[in-house]
């Protein structure tokens, strides 16, 4: 089986590459595309150096295509590369509200991902987070409405939002002002609550993500969600305060017992030993941390956490690859 | 009328300096209080030196005694102060849920300021930022639920906390391994979801602050308030994300133009510009920014915002000394 990295040079295009490496996906080849710009480079895959081609303008010679180069890219050339008779499993948002594309995180709903049609798309990164937290509780305990205040981190923007906070932080302590590019205002020390453009009901893209995409993968569209999305002066690891609104009361240690279960999920919940879910010991982890868990002070019997996950990894990268791997222990590869 | 400032060189203290040089307040002379080894130090108050004396073991010849140098000495020595004749405006928790010490912000609640028996608290920083919002709503569409997550600045534990963020963010940048003394981990490019001691019912004392003081401050027990505080890497400034749930429907517009009324506030919401409440923008400023104002998606008729609000200031400073002056504009000060 011949698998294919489109936006290899990207940052989510390195943790495909080092997730691949520790991949159950048994693969014969990888190929790796990027910009011309890109082109020649040469990356390190398996001891084994591999050299980066630019992106043709029609169909790849792969069985799974693994897209990560932007949504505009993926627009205009996932359908070519499905014609050619690749499955593509795309990180960008172009195809995930098309009901004829199954939105896959796959601990959660990873049979959905069976009946594409050439395209599954990989959620937003702050959703495939959340989701592996809240399914099980939604299953067990119904979730009716659903708070989420989130803690973004500049690698939402890629390599490049990660320099300029690095960059920019420098200069802020060096004595001068901070200013910015990949963000619409200085991020060193500061906090942004505009991620994605603004929709006309006030509430940014990025929010209502978050609402479309948990009630496409939970499958259930009476369940309300309400996001608060901000970008905060972190490298990687976005972490969310969630606040649940349960059909069926729970307790705390439900919730515990309900999670310490769950696939895709680190039980982090140990205020006395200082123990929560946190971007410094979440990042570069497979899992998502959970903890904080509480009895809402506001929803009888509902529920309060706060969960921190790597969203290059399960918000992007790991997810991806893991819906390749769902599909060919699915027998549904070449 | 003589005013006194106990801990008077701590990042509060500078601050209250710094507003009571601007401020209204019709004073003849102020002393400057802190621990003995700060005794001796002269600061600079409206281009004269004064000097810091060691805070006495008894009471203290001035009229209004602003008191932030923590909860243990507000417990130990107010009582006496209030023996001594001094009305004292108190930054810790100590005496906060007092039933018979009023919790006031001005703006809100000035009032309950007037019947005063010696002592009056200045709410916890991230509460008071939250009710110069929240009050003229529930005043108008009666606040039922509101759910609030914070992004609070490393001064909530004051100048320690700023330089520990600025000298281990300098470490981590230069390649070495960031560490902690102020806070419970690192906090250079981390989010620390654990702010104050943790209760019996898995909230820190910080959330349970937010909730009790609301609750007192609006005059409303059925008020239902949950909250999540974290600690995020800026330096000064406290964000929050805010739910409202609303007795009587309201529209953003009808917020937005209530809001703008509001005394304390500065109405920052203006997407499509790029306007939005931000420790940028917001800090040393006396205003809370208020932004972000769009309709609940969870809530019929709800309203979700954002503010950001200068914790040294309306959070601390600002707010006390804001109090002396509606004393002393009504009468109640010698």
């Amino acid at each position: 089986m011949r698998v294919a990295i489109v936006g290899a040079t990207g940052a989510v295009g390195h943790e495909l590459m080092k997730v691949l490496e520790q991949s159950r996906l048994n693969f014969s080849e990888l190929q790796l595309y990027a910009s011309p710009r890109s082109a020649g480079i040469t990356l390190t895959f398996k001891g084994q150096q591999l050299t980066v081609q630019a992106t043709p303008d029609g169909p790849i010679p792969a069985d799974v295509i693994l897209a990560s180069a932007g949504g505009s890219i993926s627009q205009a050339l996932a359908p070519k590369w499905v014609e050619g008779g690749a499955v593509v499993i795309d990180n960008s948002s172009a195809f995930r509200y098309d009901p004829e594309v199954p939105l896959v995180v796959p601990e959660v709903n990873g049979e959905a991902a069976l009946g594409h049609k050439g395209i599954i798309a990989n959620p937003n990164c702050t959703t495939a987070i959340a989701v592996v937290a809240v399914a099980p509780i939604h299953r067990t305990y119904g979730v009716k409405r659903m708070i989420v205040s989130t803690y973004q981190a500049t690698s939402g923007a890629g390599q490049k939002g990660m320099d300029e906070l690095l960059e920019q932080t420098r200069v802020q302590l060096d004595g001068g002002v901070a200013g910015s590019k990949e963000f619409a205002h200085p991020i060193p020390f500061n906090v942004i609550p505009h991620i994605d453009v603004f929709q006309d009901n006030g509430y940014t893209k990025e929010e209502m993500k978050v609402a479309w995409e948990t009630r496409k993968i939970l499958g259930d569209e009476s369940l309300q969600v309400s996001c608060t999305a901000v970008r905060i002066p972190t490298l990687r690891t976005h972490s969310e305060a969630i606040t649940l609104d349960l059909e069926r009361p729970a307790t705390p240690d439900q919730i515990r017992d309900l999670l310490a279960g769950a696939p895709g999920v680190e039980i982090r919940d140990n205020p006395q030993e200082k123990l929560y879910p946190m971007p410094l010991t979440a990042s570069g982890k497979y899992d998502v941390e959970v903890g904080r868990i509480r009895q809402s002070l506001v929803f009888d019997g509902g529920i309060d956490l706060f969960v921190a996950g790597d969203q290059l990894l399960k918000g992007a990268a790991l997810n991806a690859v893991q819906i390749a791997e769902y599909l060919q222990e699915h027998g549904a590869l070449n």
